[in-house]
């Protein structure tokens, strides 16, 4: 509880490059933002956009020296890997459908890869990222961001260290209404064009990391699912609200929804799950909390670095307790580990205890979790096994 | 806002009779203290207990008359029919599977029935409970006691109202955790014993209520549901847990979760409505609250009897907002609904605008719902129409 | 937290009059309800209002026989006294002006006296009331009514068993916004007009609720104060809003805010204590919750009849946790407190163990508490002795 | 509500000093990643410590040159000040009894000061800072970080905007525990020593920033104080908690609260501000969120960049609503606010719209505002003028 200084220690920055993320886009400005926090990277390279005038442009405003600002990913990749001083890690944040073809350029070169979720637009592609990704000595670093706030780590030790028991129910979700009617803009767009996001939308977007999270935490193994997804704004090619029923290995069973259109959800993601023992609920709008009730005792509210919180949490954590930290920490806690993981690699020493991040298995899996939701509701919500 | 008295007006008590209820009970004691609370009723009689010692203790410590103090329920309706001020309407709270038998021999005697959920143990009594109610001249109320909120019923005001436009997703959800594990106590007992309970466990006992809830508010007929049932306390021979997907008419869908092994709820009875135009979410746990958000605006917390509450919440208020009411003062607005009703009816006279409760053909449509869920179920979640 | 029923048993009904509470009333429809909800008191007489028409009306309309329906107190107390079947006990709730005067009645005539507070409208007044009811065999009941929700009677349990060890800070607030603006309705206008609600105005009708409530909960006695009140609505003769400080004995300290003119709050009264070991912290307007926090270790919510919460809470709940009690059961409690002491006083038995409600001296103190603050505050916020 | 892009810009990054915060300290680490979030300054230089070899240490830690890392503050204002690309801005972050020695030897330089709170621990080195600020050329900016958050900013802009009407009553309160029981770590060390954090304790620690977030958004000017404080804990030498009651000019009144020995409290600053027209509640524990309740309306949920936020709020949010930021986000809107002042007046161009950050006078204010709290708790909580 007390106020404690944390020390930093300087570890030499790794040299960054970033495909996508120019001028108008999203995700790539909070990439950046979670490299800097910890100061760990240092953006000295990047292709962000496909069309070269706003490449030039976002580069320039983002103070890349012009020789370093690249028009095209594969030139990027060629050149960097050349150079002396190249870069060493590259965050990929482009629509979904590229990232199988800039991450492959990339590992193929050695250069560690930070690639935005979901994985890939569709199993085939995620399938070779995977292999991709096996053949390169490169790191893949997913950004399945929710898994780097501290409060999920603390959840994810509890439930590790047994404090639930067996688990029983799981009850995740995630709504959001910023698509409750069509939306004109560059963020909608993509997102609801199968040929970039792929086959799911509500599901691809944001059910992923629903389905991610709840894996994380509970470390249980999906094995099936029925869904029944909906496609409400009139003429929206991809759902926007999904209902999934789950299966998990060893007998637990699950709730998903996510949903673009339900009014009053900025981002609601939230996760409860039971066990024999006790129970564990987080909300990501409120992420410094965790509330964990004993069977038969009161409830408790753990919070960040403070009372009742553990070692996880604590190694992530930069401020006191009742000083919230949010996204933007939360993001950077997975590049601040991948970093780390980086840097072992670099220097050829242990990875230190507690490093974590989303791997290229998880990204499949949530890649063939979208898959199996549309495959599901077209089949009348029949059970579908995640293995295929 | 303003403190303002509510006149009450005496419109001379009902005669109130009871089956069950006697001694160890819980839902007993709850009618009662809501049949008091607006001083509309006054329990003369009662078939407490099966068993007539009990019956006979029960009746003297409610301070029955010795001779209005019945061992059997029949022997009640029979003696009570004839006796010039005999009851004009019975409370029967037994188990389940009592219900229907011990609510023909009063309907058919002319007294009205207020009649505990969920109506029967199962579809063929339910449907021989409908027959015999609209045999007979008698009313018939079913206590889906959280329809008496003033809250829930502002929400389904505000839906008819058109606040929130189409509806497009209902979320509904009852969780407990007392039945976490084996409990060897009486309320326990009975609600797990399929032969008194009926097939459905958690979904009889609690998840009829979020279905006849979801239904009150949105105003939506359910078309058909898939359910995936569990027991996850080894030899329990009804569902402890259930998850269900929802296809209302009219395009709706919906997700319900109940559960007695969540551990951390109470009686958390949750909706979640979302339509084109908006969303409103409601708590039972808190249910002078509700949160209303009109796409595109802040959310609004709308508080029973305060600004933004209408008509319909403000007529079943007794104290101004801040000063909470319960779960009691919402039992209770199905109790005085009823006898306005029921006065009414002896005067001959209209009923008041604005009275409502839930009738015999809402228990029958919880039945089936129950039936449809275990059905489903038992077929791999296959979709199962709620016409049969 | 399991589902369990609390016997009930019919000990006989209490004959109760009513003074005040006639139509356009408030806090009498609040007595009357509180009155009937555990079937302790049957209301059989009552001065309803001191216009003869309007008394009668009144009594008509809650169904009291003509003959017991009295235009006038003092001609109540007389009559009731001599019948057989007069009354044993007397509800109070007229303007506070009037209190002194009635209560004194029914004290020399044995008749048991349940009061609104504050307890007179002028210190003179209390002095006289304390007085009047040692010197009657009756007892004196005042309707502090926060102290009987059963998480007050939690929280002071808690203290008394230690947990929060020595008391250093309490901090409680009554906030509502109702009076923010000139009010032409009778509710407020008795409230304001000094001559009938006494020289305090937020600080006598909620600011002694905060101070009891706070004396109640902390077991501390007041020694002194220092208050700055203002009339924030042009011309209003009394204060709307007080701040003061609080000087408890044994080097406890305190701050209490009331108002009447705080936009957004309807009845926020809430009360934080702090000792050495612990906090406890406890909101009205979600009376079901208690959050208790030992030094060192998380929050807990301790929930009313759930797990963690103890005996003094249990005694006077009716429903299981998780299915909200409120305002009225709160009132209730003190009502059925106040008939297990009156019954036990007919009977000539002990007191029932946890019997308890705010007496005469409490409603003394409130006075003096008020008193204090329009002293302390006429002579630029000097600190006043509670003792004079 | 939409998830869209806010472009960087980067605007060339400013040389950034430092004096503190080396190994051990807590909130020069905060300021670090405060500079870094928006990538607007770069650390190149420090005097990290007054012991020489942990100042080496620690500058070697955060990856300093040796040459730029310096022993003493005054060694490298000077030796700074000659260098061609010297530092630009210092960040100062000792105790406090330190702050006017170095932050004057940078100022008589034209180096840009940003000093932390309060600015220094007495009133005539206040006076003297405020000369010697008003007297260079740089720029002063004090942490007083809370009016960073963009919810505070959104209120402060909404007050401006007359929604609330004229002020009334202002609630302000900061409450921790860390120090409810004698802590023998560094941070706790100085915070309690006359000599170095003034003599003030909780007042100057944190009263100072709840003071001084009333101000910011309310606008008010403070007028008299009248104050109680006591040091709960046995044998520490400053206050532990404060009572103090408010008065502006122009008629409002305010109640604030600091403690540090509230178990259950982690840093909860809470701000409530009445007017004649509505009402705002801020929480700093759950940031993103602002209260508003117009009178007679339902009360508002205003999120961070959200439906119903402003352009005060939406200029300093980097991500969607519903995607928390935090302490160290709202830390960094102060550094960046000061960045574009400081890169202004390098251009000679004019500010940009809309920045803002707390001056050198508002330290005078707070320093004022302890001074009062002692001076008035010593005179038996008599008013205190602020105006000395």
């Amino acid at each position: 509880m007390a106020i404690q200084g944390k020390d930093e220690k300087h570890t030499g920055s790794i040299r960054l490059g970033m495909v996508g993320g120019g001028n108008d886009a999203f995700i790539g400005g909070v990439h950046r933002i979670a490299s800097r926090i910890d100061d760990k990277y240092r953006l000295v390279a990047g292709a962000l956009s496909s069309t070269p005038e706003k490449a030039q442009a976002s580069g320039a405003a983002l103070g890349l020296a012009p020789d370093r600002t690249y028009d095209d990913f594969k030139q990027m990749a060629i050149r960097e890997a050349r150079l002396k001083d190249g870069i060493e890690a590259v965050a990929i944040v482009t629509p979904n459908h590229v990232h199988y073809a800039a991450a492959r350029e990339f590992l193929k070169r050695g250069i560690h890869v930070i690639c935005d979720k979901p994985l890939t637009s569709n199993v085939a592609d995620a399938v070779k990222m995977v292999k991709a990704a096996k053949a390169s000595d490169a790191l893949f670093i997913l950004t399945h961001n929710y898994t780097g706030y501290p409060m999920t780590r603390q959840a994810r030790e509890m439930v590790q260290d047994g404090l639930l028991g067996k688990i029983r129910v799981v009850q995740v979700e995630y709504a959001q209404d910023w698509l409750a009617e069509h939306q004109d803009i560059k963020q909608a767009e993509w997102r609801t064009d199968p040929s970039r996001s792929g086959a799911g939308g509500s599901t691809g977007d944001i059910g992923t990391h629903a389905f991610n999270l709840a894996a994380f935490v509970s470390g249980l193994e999906l094995e099936s699912l029925s869904a029944d997804l909906q496609a409400f704004v009139h003429g929206r090619p991809v759902d926007d609200n999904a209902h999934v029923m789950l299966r998990y290995k060893g007998g637990a069973r699950g709730m998903l929804w996510c949903s673009q259109v339900a009014p009053g959800n900025e981002n609601n993601l939230r996760l409860r799950i039971y066990g024999e023992k006790g129970g564990l609920e987080w909300a990501q709008e409120d992420p410094n909390y965790l509330w964990y009730t004993p069977f038969g005792e009161p409830k408790r509210l753990i919070t960040r670095n403070g009372a009742g919180a553990g070692e996880a949490a604590g190694r992530v954590s930069r401020v006191p307790p009742g000083h919230p930290e949010g996204y933007l920490e939360g993001f950077a806690n997975i590049y601040s580990d991948a970093a780390e993981a980086i840097i072992a690699k670099r220097n050829g020493t242990a990875r230190p205890e507690g490093v974590m991040y989303p791997t290229v298995d998880d990204g499949l899996l949530g890649v063939r979790f979208v898959d199996a939701c549309v495959k599901s509701s077209s089949r009348d919500s029949k059970w579908v096994s995640m293995t295929g």
